[in-house]
This record gives C-alpha cells, structure tokens and sequence, in this order.
C-alpha cells in the first residue's frame, strides 16, 4: 500500500537514502507520497525490465544532452554505485555525442522522413538477412 | 522613425516581404512595431556587422539544433536567397552536428571549467605563435 | 586500415547497411571516411563496454528528450533488431521522462549545487551500507 | 512615441530599472530602442492580457525547462516582485516538471499525433459536459 | 486512499477524462496507480496555488519552448477548456518568445552571474521603491 | 593518410594545438583517430567552405542556444583568433536570440506548416523580384 502521510513517505524516503534530499522536502504534502512512489518504483527496485546500471546511463546520457549538471552528477555516482565502468560511463557520453551529433544533422537538413524510414527498413531488413545468415 | 500604427506598419511588411506572413499578423498591435522593426534590422539589412548570407547559416544552424521545422526551412530559402551554397548548407549542418556532439560530450562526462578554459587558453597561445610565424 | 576513397567507404557502407542512406551520401568527401569509420565503430560494434541493446537504447531516451522523430524511429528500430523487448522500449521511455521531469524541477528551482551534490553522496554511502549489509 | 536615440532610450531604462543593466548596455545602438520597447511593453506593463505576477511564472518555467540560470533568477525574483508566493513558485516547477516529463514519454514513444489528437477531443468533450451539468 | 489495481485506476481515468488516453494505457501497471495520481493532483485539481488556466498556459509556453506538438495541442485546448481567451494564448506565446530570446542572448555571451544577479537585486529595490511610492 | 595509433594521433593533436586536451585524452584509443581527423579536417582546415571566423560563429550561436559555457568560450575564443570583431560576436548572439525567440513564438501557436511555407515561398518571390529590378 502507498504511504500516504507525509510522515509515512519521509520515514520511507530515510529508510532507503538515509536521509530526505533537500528536492523532496520542496515537493508539497499532496504530491510527495505519489511522487516518491513513481520514483522508488522506477530508480531503484530491481524488478523493472532494464538493470539498475543501464538505467541510470541511460539517465546519464539524457542529462549530459539537456545539459542538467544535478543530474550528470546524480546518474554517474548512481550508474557507479550499480557496477558501471569508467568505460561504460565514457561510452555512454559517446553515445550521447553520437546521437545529438546525428540528429542536428538530420533535422538541419530536413530530410524527407517517410524516405528515411524507408531506407532504414530497408537496412534492418538487410541486416537481419545477415544475422540469420551469420555462422553459429 | 519607427512607424508606430499597425496600418503603418502593415504597409512596411508588405513592402518589404510581399504579403504579411500570418506569424506578424498574430503580433498584437502594441507590440508589431518594434517586433517588425527589429527584425527587419536585423535580420533584413545589409548594413549589419555580419553578411546577410551568413546571418542566415547561423539561423540555420541554431535552428537544426534546436529542432525547428518552421525555421529550418525559412533560413535555408533566405541563405540561397543570399547566395548561399548547397555545399555551404551542408557545411553548416556539419558544424552544427559536430557543436552539438562535442557539447554533449563535455556535459556528460562533466569536465572541468577551469581546467577546459586554462587549456585551451594555451592551444590559442600555440597557434597564435604559429600563424605569426607562418612564412607570409 | 581506414579507407579513404569515397568508394571503398560506399562499398563498405553497403555491404554493412545494404545500401548507402542518403543522410550519408551528403557527407562531403572529405569526411565520409572518418564519420562513418566512428559511427560503424560505436554504433555496430559488438567489441563495445556497452551491448548494442542498451547502446540503442540510450540513444532512444536522448532522441525522445530532445525531440528527434528521425533518431526516435531509427533507435527503437536498431534496439528492436539487437532483441529490446516492448517493455524494455517502454521503460527506457520511462527513465527519460523521469530524468527530464526531475531536472526540470531542480532547474527551475536552482537547488544549490554543492548542497545537492553533499546529500547525494551521503545517500550513497548509506546506500553502499546497505547493499554491503545486505544478506547473500 | 518610441524614444529612438541611445541617450533618450537609455534614461527611460534608468527611470525603469534604477540603473541600465550590461545585457542592454551590450545591444547596439541601432537595436537597443525596439528592443527596449518590445521588452518593457510585454515584460513589465500591467495592460497586458496576463498579469504580471503570472507572466512572470511563465517566463520561469521555461527557464527552468531550458537550462538558463540567469532566467531562472530573474523570473523568480520578479515574480516576488509581483506577488507570487513560495508555494506559486513551487508549483510553477512542479507544472514544468510534469510538462517536460510527459512530453519526453511522447515523443520517445512516437505516439500518433492524430489519434493523440482525437483522443484529447474526446476527454475535452466529456470533461465540458461534466462541468455543464455540475450544479451551480 | 489512492487506487492501485489497474482496474480501479482505469475506472478513474475513464470517469475524469471520459477514457482512457493510449498514453496511460502504455504505463506498466506498478506505475499507473502514482503516475496518474501525481497527474489528476497536479493539473486536474482546483485546489491548487495556481488556477487551472494558468497552470495550463504555463505548461503551453514550456510545450513551445521545447518543440513538444503533442504537449502543445493538449496545453492550448485545455487552456482554452478552462476559459483562456486567444488573447491570453497568444501573450503566452510572446512571454516564451521573449524568455527563449533573451535567455540565449545573455548564453551566448556569457554574461557574469553575479554581476547580473547583483544589477538585478537593484533594479528590484527601485521598483519595490516606486510601487511603495506610487499614489494610492 | 589518417594516423591510426594513439601515438600518432597525439602526436598531430599536439603539433596542431600545443597539447592534447584533456576531452580528446578521454576518447578511446578505437575512435580517436577518426573522431579527431573528422575535428580537425571540419573545424581547423581553411579548405571548407565557409571562412573559420564564420564556422565558429555559427559554432557560437548553436552553443548559446543550447546552453553549453564551455563550447560558448571554445567558440568566441576561436573566431576572435580567426579575426571575429567584437560587433560580430554580439551580432552572432542577437541572431541565435532573434532565432530563438520566433521560433519558440512559431510552435507555441502551431502555425500550419504547409501555410508558413507557402507564404513564405511567395515572399521570396517578391524579393527576388525587387533584388532584380534594383538598379546596378
């Protein structure tokens, strides 16, 4: 059952970070239990679909690309904390990098979407055929 | 002198661009003056510090890496219209593609300020040194 | 070795992606050697920290935060092919709402940094605490 | 009518703000009066649609959505100014929170727009009838 | 006590918006139950600090800001639900304007924080003079 | 020939900037060569199309837009040492403004794409027509 006084959530919040964070004690007694609970959910139970580590390069790689220095902080030390490497951490900048690299060249540009699509499922597909070809 | 009633100022757009986009018409009449006229100053002239084509190549770059469609397609028509090349578009593009990268990367991996300032402070020192010692 | 010409890098484009998207048949000659031999070296390696899933999608969550349709498609295509399932997609879209919707907060109240970054790390601790604690 | 010369332009920020602040002082003569007018008719008259007090939570909302600290402080202070209180501005991160968060989820998912659309006609709909037949 | 069986969400969502949205049809079930909680508290609540329409222009003018089309048609529609005038939505549209302007102009050139800071705590000292000056 | 050992390719890093920066030293030893031949050939070489002083400006404005400080010194830094006056700097920020701030104004409204186009287009036509007929 979801706390749902604001005593409850803070003992809870302590309980699994040791202490409630400054940016939760901002958030008003309506919200904090739902808030908390979306956020404990998500960040840091171990039965989601993606691993703790990976999630939290995933959220290192959306913050170092929106550029929120709280949050480049948070998700390095968290990612660190699940086992990440300093390579991995490093990839994952790369990625990043890759990524808004790309998607400033496509958009300057403004390719054709419906073209695009077409020639990457067209890859996929080409791709696939090589995989299901691929020597065991 | 700014012309200061929409009548006025209506007449100026159309003189200027042909028509009143429907953009200017939405600009209520207390602000259209001053908004039309600087824009027009800046964006329109060709008395400003920077080349009217250029002008344009940097509207188009921010524009690709902020993701907007509108502006993406108006600042590429104004280049050519300014003389612009394909391969200049694409040039900025690139630009564009590689700030964007590189940003990302240093955000994400949250290098040091000071440290990024002092050394780069000293590869403009180098090649200060060697463009002055260039043979002319 | 890197090749250099404008058709080894074709051929090799194609026989990796089974045709040459016309997104890098705009890269200049005098780029398209390294731009592709660093995109299929990050992007399509398996010798990466990263597996290509998870490589895939992060790439998703940055698209999806900065609003790239064209990168959106072609990362959950790409984590589709490397075996992502709906539900991994589904979350990784999760974690990025979660990390925009979080920084959005720390931002738009500018919680100080140092006091930020001194309650994480206590967290930390007491999180490392209890993973150590915690029974085999 | 619109002061026109620097001097002119410049005492009427004076007589506004106590003082000519550097970001003005850095835009050039031949800008500096629209500027000045388009900002202070928007910013910081009461004859607009929307009082100030909220024009200013608007403002700082997108500062915080978009990453700029000098933003964030000036909207904040500046809607003290006009009244909001601790727990406005608050809230005003806790909406920016919310918008930035489930837009992400949006776009990372690529929902159709149209059936997007014609879902939220709908819910607009019901929600009207809802509070045509509340009682008075 | 919050709902927190799917089905009693649903039930929830569906009498509130008259159906349920794809977009919180795609919310695996450990989230929907506080994710759409954290919703109806924060933007369908009267009970807020800010009123319903403002809440909703602000979440417009972030919407803009950041290129969200979905968030876009949502935040105008319900803006107007809640008795915007075009009026408002159009001012609305100018602040985002003006804060996105400004904002990069003072980015782009690095202006110093704390001399900005200190400038603008003057200036709010004169206007808090003058208003407490001002004629009843 | 593009250098392929770490060694090499600090060696040209050095000799071109006078070190090797700490952002290059982070880059694995598998991308460097490409990541810095594709740098180096786009934003160092004098044979692109468009002049250095204008490839950092443009590298300028996108940083400014996008909220990156280091790259905003990188790049003022930079087209100060390709000879940028201090007017095309400001000049450069109030564009990346004046983009910033329409743009925004476009999408909040959510203009017709396909109208702005068009209007757009017809009023090329007339300034095309008027750069014509403009006596030599």
């Amino acid at each position: 059952m979801i706390p749902e006084s604001r005593a409850d959530v803070d003992r809870d919040i302590e309980a699994t970070l040791g202490l409630v964070p400054e940016f939760f004690k901002q958030v008003p007694d309506y919200l904090i239990p739902t808030e908390w609970a979306s956020f404990k959910s998500l960040e840091l139970s171990d039965q989601t679909a993606i691993p703790n580590k990976y999630k939290e390069l995933i959220g290192l790689a959306v913050s170092g690309a929106t550029r929120c220095r709280y949050c480049c902080y948070f998700h390095t030390e968290a990612a660190r904390l699940f086992g990440a490497t300093e390579e991995e951490i490093n990839e994952t900048a790369l990625i990043a990098k890759n990524t808004m690299g790309w998607s400033t060249y496509l958009n300057t540009l403004q390719f054709d979407y419906d073209a695009f699509v077409a020639e990457f499922d067209q890859s996929l597909e080409h791709i696939r055929g090589q995989l299901a070809g691929a020597p065991a």
